[in-house]
């Protein structure tokens, strides 16, 4: 941050408001934005139940249009403020913000896309991009980390988990006929995973003999299989416990030209174009 | 204990027996409290089953009546014997002692206030004072710490998991209609923390087959994520393991002055407002 | 057993086959009490489905009358070939061996007892003093002991789930009416448990909204208390796992005297009445 | 691979493809041989759909007899090329592979054999042949391994569930009457299952309050225990991660003579039969 030269203005300004939180600016910024996200999905969820639809309708579009035109202000804000805008645009961020941004001004020109408007609730990833900077972000990064290392296991796992719901699901179509609503393979397999998790709705129930039977080693294996993802995860995680102490201080500093993250303090050039930051 | 001046009379006497278990007295008052909260807890269970009440109605009221004057009688010798009234008065356990005792006098003053009656239930909260004093604190202690440990690694994991419920709710509300009991988002989000938390009531289940498909994934992600939770305490159960040894034995004693507790058995002043114990 | 005098004739001989699994005989004996036991259970089971008791009742109840003979002169043998038939009589074995036995013989002398019929399913419990002789001794040992070097830290836990469900159900009972099956205090103490352990039937669930937000606490807290028990066996199976090898071999001899078990190899003397082996 | 004699001609050749994967001609066999059996069983699913079926018989069937004609070329050319065709023919995968490919054929023989059908689900079993070879193998041995290890102490505690679900369903048969669902005593076992497991569908659930009380600690068991298994692999994942380093590379040859798998790299000779690789 002390080395950025001052030539670039107000793009750079802009830059280091929306981009970064380093500087109080940036701070304020991120708080902002992270209450209007709130608010809009909370506004987004009220506007889905009828009764509250129904009678404060106006209120509840008058907000949603002040924020959907802050959250236009700061898209191209966005896009003008960084060097190269295409690599943003389609970014994973990008593209969430345009699509969390524009169901509004649709559902004017097309009628009957009011079903996207619901779509506005993906603006809760956007917290993501603002939560990265905030105190237990290494917290969160431990748990990707365990999570990461034991990925391979997990495939395995929930591999054998779909194989096992299949032939399961197969065998319960066989055994049990349609007035328990084992109506077809897919519905039975659905059955399979729903009951192989211990969520068991009860919305498909095995009325057999045999069927309960079945039934019965199947929520015996998930009542079993479960774990083995916590094995997975526990053992990861005891280990990376032992490693904690190695971690590098990174800061929320963005590049400027290709708004990649995660650049340590003492760092004067981008790790990845190798800009000036 | 020793070391305490006997001039403070009665008022210090009181003080010993109800804040305090470290003497006979001390400690059948506290026996005495313990069974008749779990009691009175057992009586307001009893008076909400109407077939109960309908038959022992005034057996159950006149039991009530005694166990409330009890308490009644209990609360003001609580203040009287402090030297700070207000400081118990506001504090946790102050104010549950407080709207635990008196629904039963409201409930003559203002009809229709019978509905409050069931606010005595908290005074099952009052046992965790009691049991402070037990036996296996130091397994409670134990766990406490373990959790506390972990405090940021289970917030950030209830945050995925809610953000999770949020996208997947809202993602059903479009999938599934409402004929199927989707007919708001925050419905949604609820039937999406139900099969996410593995608890599947069956209230709200999926019909159409994109929607049971979707399911299948939120049941899977919410099989394989609750090995994360277990992950983190785990680890810090062993790590707590330990560095069990390095325990202080503390005392049942409270500071007379601001009722603090938790002094070692060798201080003679407390820790919190330096007044002498 | 080497230095097992002969003089006590032929009720030492009818001991070593009944107590003991270390000779052949005692070894068939448990085989074909094993088998026995496993018939009688499942004898009872199918009693209990109305269409096959309406077919198939005279073989079934032929069956159950050799059974319950046999049954009955075991009964006898232990009591005559112990030296104090009155610890056995009363031990926890002995009571079970009573009443899983004596059902058939009651539902004659006394009208309406048939019900009493089922008890005999009691006799599965007997099947762990078989298999306490069986080769995975060692596994089921290990299991135990971690349970009961956990023993307060769950009791501990299941303490604080019922404190939770308590008041969670008379917050429950306070918020939700009768029409969604919330009908009493303890009622909506079950569901709180229902839904706490993640079993989730579904007989009763919230309807008003904010009776739903507090569900979704609910299974939050649930989704996440199951780590406690989890991380509390696995750091205790962590512990076992380094001190397994310290195991000292017992034998399945049981004192001739008192009849209690797990006496070293080499000892010659019943560790708990002194009597001779 | 490098020593394999050319002598044995086309056989040697069509061994190689089928039953290895270190030759370029050999993965792409396998990759054909996974998406066929991918697409085979999405076919058997969509058949099962009534709607489906019926508009889109034709194309099911005709894509239905090119990969069943393909199935069956193969397995002709498995037995073959395989020195001791019976070993192949009465091998799990090779009995496998025979019932996952004559239902078409033998549907046309008998009427009414169409439920037959549904076994070509089965197919999917052979995927785990092909993935046998593939890169996690590493992860899924450790998998396997931790089980393995495990193996006794989870047979004690299914043993354990079983048990107690015997007893509790007993309990409940006695305690709950037929309205309720506990018509029988397997009925109330496979209740006690789907309590203790906590799948909890709720087609059967107490209705006393006596019931329910019983069913509230079935849950609070079932919520414990499964602690058990958790803790059992975990700590056995903890020490499997300890003793990862001494992994020896294997690779997919299989052996001509007896097609047992699993040779070192530098083997010359199979370990199971001894004939040349």
């Amino acid at each position: 941050m002390k080395n950025k030269k001052p030539n670039q203005g107000w793009k750079s300004k802009i830059h280091e408001i929306i981009y970064e939180a380093d500087t109080p600016m940036g701070k304020w910024f991120d708080i902002v934005l992270f209450i209007l996200i709130i608010t809009s999905v909370i506004l987004v969820m009220l506007e889905s139940v009828k009764e509250i639809d129904t009678k404060y309708h106006d209120i509840l579009l008058s907000l949603e249009w002040v924020i959907t035109i802050f959250f236009t202000v700061e898209y191209i804000a966005r896009i003008v403020s960084i060097k190269k805008p295409f690599k943003y645009i389609f970014s994973f961020y990008g593209i969430i913000d345009l699509i969390s941004t524009i169901p509004l001004y649709i559902s004017y020109i097309f009628a009957g896309s009011q079903v996207l408007l619901a779509v506005r609730a993906l603006r809760l990833l956007r917290v993501f991009r603002i939560l990265k900077l905030v105190q237990f972000l290494g917290e969160a990064s431990q748990l990707t980390r365990a999570l990461k290392a034991s990925r391979a296991k997990i495939a395995v796992f929930i591999y054998a988990v779909l194989i096992l719901s299949v032939i399961m699901g197969t065998i319960m179509y066989l055994v049990e006929d349609d007035a328990a609503g084992f109506t077809s393979i897919p519905r039975s397999i659905y059955w399979a995973i729903v009951t192989l998790t211990t969520v068991g709705y009860g919305d498909i129930a095995p009325q057999t003999s045999l069927g309960q039977l079945i039934a019965t080693i199947v929520m015996i294996l998930g009542y079993g299989i479960i774990a083995v993802p916590t094995g997975i995860v526990t053992s990861e995680f005891t280990k990376q416990g032992n490693t904690e102490e190695d971690k590098i201080h990174l800061n929320t500093q963005s590049c400027p030209t290709c708004s990649c993250e995660g650049h340590r303090d003492e760092a004067s050039h981008c790790f990845n174009c190798g800009s000036e930051l």
